[in-house]
């Protein structure tokens, strides 16, 4: 007879910021059912460079969402609300792990984890003390895909963050460890490397368009022009110029180590301040 | 005669997440003005909780605000947006620092900084090589103040944060630190204490309300729980519980130092990985 213990399955919650409708998310969900029960908890619409924005001044909506394999919910808001709503209301309960992804268009450097809305789902699910991974893969060339029309087939990379989802559900992630930022090359083969990378602190250059109405007012697209070198080592090398798949240990210690270097700057605020409400 | 070089003002960029309307963004431009010149570039509405959200998919509209004092640009779109849009289009180049708030509430503790679109703006500062602080007045107790109603005195408030943007204005950022977050209690005096502070892990504890529309179909709010107790030194205890003014220098190396604790991880899956992708 199999002891009870080894029959509970564990449970991961997929999300991702591309919306319920993404082949990456549908791929990564159904390559984790290999090895825990899966529900999937998604924005109803597309959320790109959502970061942790969170809806807080209007409510949101759950819907049971199509009829597959996978339970899944699509929610009105960003992936930071699913995270919340999903384990708030819709399990009721802690996932073993979260899992958010496979993002259109990979996830590197400062700039993108800050903004990304795929990297901040597992960033919400790391603050409310659940062990969470995220995923994105790099979209070549000048190519765009639409969440409608056609996708990138993210099947290979999905096979990879199941196994990476198995270690971490048997493991747990390192002391210190909040969240993986796992990103996937554009060209991945059933050979490529697979390396331990530090964040890159500049991917792009932040650009802005000017462009004109029909009645002759301006309006402004802002984007951004990626750079062409990044340091060694660093998961935007990794993944952009080496070809190789990126696994980064994300750490939340905001704070500088050494406060000591701010010591003058304090006195001299207390200084100033002290001298501005005296009464003249 | 007056050295050219001592003549030239330094250029601030104020900006916020409560919208252009906030008096926390007019009294801290106000300030401002003593030491610098100043160009407000906001949110033509508000956008609390927004993170570092940018808009991607459709295009920006600024707008000259007001015929007051100072220069003022209302922007169609998030605290990021506002920053990347002021600093290419409005200013056309970088401005000397970038003051965002004084924020409608503390942003203190991990939860906050990766959710305030007013520590967003100061970020997205940070990513663009210019020098920012974030500037942020707790509420007291469960009064709830509206944009276009009674808001708080921030003037006090602002006094303090003018010294300290025109001494980092003189000094600049110690090495390593991205940006300052400041918060003031609500109950703010001129013999306040100022502490230099850490990031708070955790605030607050995530909720969500179950609510039926006249249909009898459930929507769902998220809200948030404060703790009573936070770590000594930090920058939730120091402005929520000691009443002071908290300063927190906050750097952004967000990968884990000591990589080596994640190479079993690493070996295991890549043999997983290889032994899932081997033809069978």
């Amino acid at each position: 007879m199999v002891p009870v213990k080894s029959m509970r399955r564990k449970l991961v919650m997929v999300t991702n910021d591309d919306g319920i409708l993404s082949h990456g998310l549908r791929d990564l969900a159904t390559s984790i059912t290999k090895y825990a029960d899966v529900v999937i908890v998604a924005p109803d619409s597309p959320q790109s460079a959502s970061a942790l924005s969170l809806t807080l001044h209007k409510p949101l909506r759950v819907e049971k969402f199509g009829t597959g394999k996978i339970e899944s919910y699509a929610v009105s808001g960003t992936p930071g609300d699913c995270v919340v709503v999903g384990i708030k209301k819709v399990l009721g309960r802690k996932p073993d792990l979260v899992a958010s992804g496979i993002n259109l268009g990979d996830n590197d450097s400062l700039q993108d984890i800050l903004g990304s809305g795929t990297v901040a789902a597992a960033l919400k699910a790391s603050l409310m003390d659940v062990p969470a991974i995220a995923f994105s893969m790099e979209v070549r060339g000048d190519l765009v895909f639409g969440i409608g029309g056609e996708q990138p087939d993210f099947r290979k990379a999905a096979v990879v963050a199941g196994e990476l989802v198995r270690e971490v559900l048997e493991t747990g992630l390192p002391r210190g460890v909040n969240i993986l930022n796992v990103n996937f090359p554009g060209d991945l083969r059933v050979d490529t490397g697979i390396e331990l990378t530090r964040v890159a602190p500049r991917k792009y250059v932040e650009k802005a368009l000017t462009r004109k109405d029909p009645r002759g007012k301006s309006y402004y697209w802002i984007f951004s022009k990626r750079l062409s070198r990044f340091p060694e080592g660093s998961d935007t090398k990794t993944v952009v110029v080496d070809r190789k798949i990126s696994i980064t240990p994300i750490t939340l210690r905001m704070t500088k180590d050494d406060l000591s270097d701010l010591s003058p700057l304090i006195r001299n605020v207390k200084k100033s301040v002290g001298r501005a409400f005296r009464p003249s």
